[in-house]
């Protein structure tokens, strides 16, 4: 932080040799990015924030900021030529990015499928706190029937708060995995945060967000779990909205956040929208990301299709391994 | 929500009669407002969060957006020739509004006295969640010695997040309390909920924010009561800053506010800075705001310096009643 600051694009061409995805570096991620502060733009002109009356494919009640969102985000993909595909939590199928998209690509050259959830945190738009947006960036024309290890070369967790600001991971195979911090300012992009990190022990404060709490009321391992934590001196951070929860973790260097599934208590969230994006970012920020009804990472299974649903267990390794142990 | 919308203006005229409160109503309140704002544009501007090295007088650090705000507010007031004395929690002195202010003032006018927080929420910036301003207005030239009750006519809950928005309760002596939330969008003030009001049973959702929780690691009666909550399935919503968690009860129409002050854990909030101002909205909106040492009403007993603090139990009228059984 004590360096000079460097814009996006400065930084993308430090992190790696120049031959190395110039489209994804250049053209996608900051393009992106842009279209997350178009997102929190259109979101600051929303004096109301009404219900459209239409839901999405899922039964969600949608907004009118998440159509707004989604057009924006699609507006973009579509001038990304490397996108060759899209889907989003509003419009869960894979479809090319752009009407006849036949024959602008060339063998050899880059190809992206870009997964998006325009607006997450419906529930706490109306009060007005920080919300975000999720994107995860894969590589070739589908983001199915392939672990996301081998997949998943980038995401975005945006957010639209006081500021808007991002959280930017790459792990491009063969190359070193990054993650850093991006504030957006009208058209300047700079980085406020080269190197996004969990820290090791000790820790000055340790944080906490539990999910779904109500589960608790019939889940007894989450009850004696958050009890831990309360009995621990934990510090409970919980906004309810996914991006701003995570976030707060990686930007104060400590964190876990428990989305459990229980016999009574659904799966909730996407795999494909929110999930693996979200676990790309904690893994190249040193943490760990994990199903918690079986322990597995996420980005180790295939996804099969766009509606497929997890729980999640994300943040400071040494306390994944904990809620890994108390809830399995 | 479905009449067409008013302008801040044109709705504080319809509340009272033209003599009533005159500069309060057209020049104190709307000016605030548009701090609040400034505020906002300040904090967007601010791409990192820094400390600016100094301390203030609590010993708090303080950051350069704090000041920032400080001065914004500053300003506003300043201009505003009703508001006799200011003080902040940044500056916490009752001080005259404005160099040589002798003779401005005419007997029989109004004359205010403004006590603020410019941005509570400090440990929340740098992840950008959403933060607030809290502004009490008081009559005559002082807040303290009297009590909140008789004294404190106005009070304003500002939200810096992805929009900005805010609460506005008017309690002036012999007319009906008001309570509404505005939307600040460029120089347009819009009242989004020309009435915000705690709902009455059955409530859809109920809620809890259960502040400085590593208290319960200590205080059984607190730790049950939290339990009670998990057991019931109510929602958690606790972002750590009071004015989001305040005003997201608010907002949704239920909740309720913990901060308990116990044998292990210090009463942090201030009462001239924080807890007055979020008590008399807490009231104009149907709910209950007490101290949970004593179970009284934070607006029942005067303030004597500026720096007294206290704990606070707000929101739902019903759920502050049970939170005083399971505590006191």
């Amino acid at each position: 932080m004590a360096n000079a600051r460097l814009n996006l694009a400065a930084h993308l061409e430090s992190l790696h040799p120049p031959d190395i995805r110039p489209s994804l570096r250049k053209e996608v991620i900051p393009a992106l990015v842009k279209a997350i502060h178009e997102v929190a733009e259109a979101l600051r002109e929303s004096d109301t924030v009404s219900q459209v009356g239409t839901a999405n494919a899922f039964g969600d009640d949608q907004l009118n900021v998440d159509v707004l969102a989604e057009k924006i985000i699609r507006t973009t993909i579509a001038k990304c030529s490397s996108i060759r595909t899209a889907s989003s939590e509003e419009d869960p199928e894979e479809r090319p990015a752009r009407l006849a998209d036949e024959g602008i690509c060339q063998p050899g050259t880059e190809q992206y499928t870009v997964a998006f959830d325009p607006l997450d945190g419906s529930s706490i738009i109306a009060p007005n706190w920080t919300v975000g947006t999720i994107i995860g960036i894969w590589d070739g024309t589908t983001a199915l029937h392939e672990k996301p290890k081998d997949k998943l070369v980038a995401a975005i967790l945006g957010l639209q708060g006081p500021r808007t600001t991002a959280i930017i991971a790459l792990r491009i195979p063969g190359t070193a995995a990054n993650c850093f911090e991006v504030a957006v300012n009208g058209q300047r992009i700079t980085v406020i945060r080269p190197r996004v990190q969990f820290q090791s022990e000790p820790f000055k404060t340790r944080y906490f967000s539990p999910a779904n709490l109500r589960a608790a009321a019939e889940d007894e391992k989450y009850l004696n779990l958050v009890s831990e934590y309360i009995k621990n001196k934990y510090t409970l951070r919980y906004s309810g909205g996914l991006v701003p929860d995570v976030v707060h973790a990686l930007v104060k260097g400590h964190g876990v956040y428990i989305s459990p599934v229980n016999a009574v208590s659904d799966a909730k969230l996407r795999r494909l929208y929110e999930l693996t994006p979200i676990a790309l970012i904690v893994e190249c920020a040193g943490g760990l990301a994990i199903d918690p009804q079986d322990g597995e990472d996420i980005l180790g299974r295939a996804i099969d299709n766009c509606d497929e649903r997890g729980g999640l267990v994300c943040g400071t390794a040494a306390e994944v391994e904990n809620v890994r142990k108390a809830l399995l």
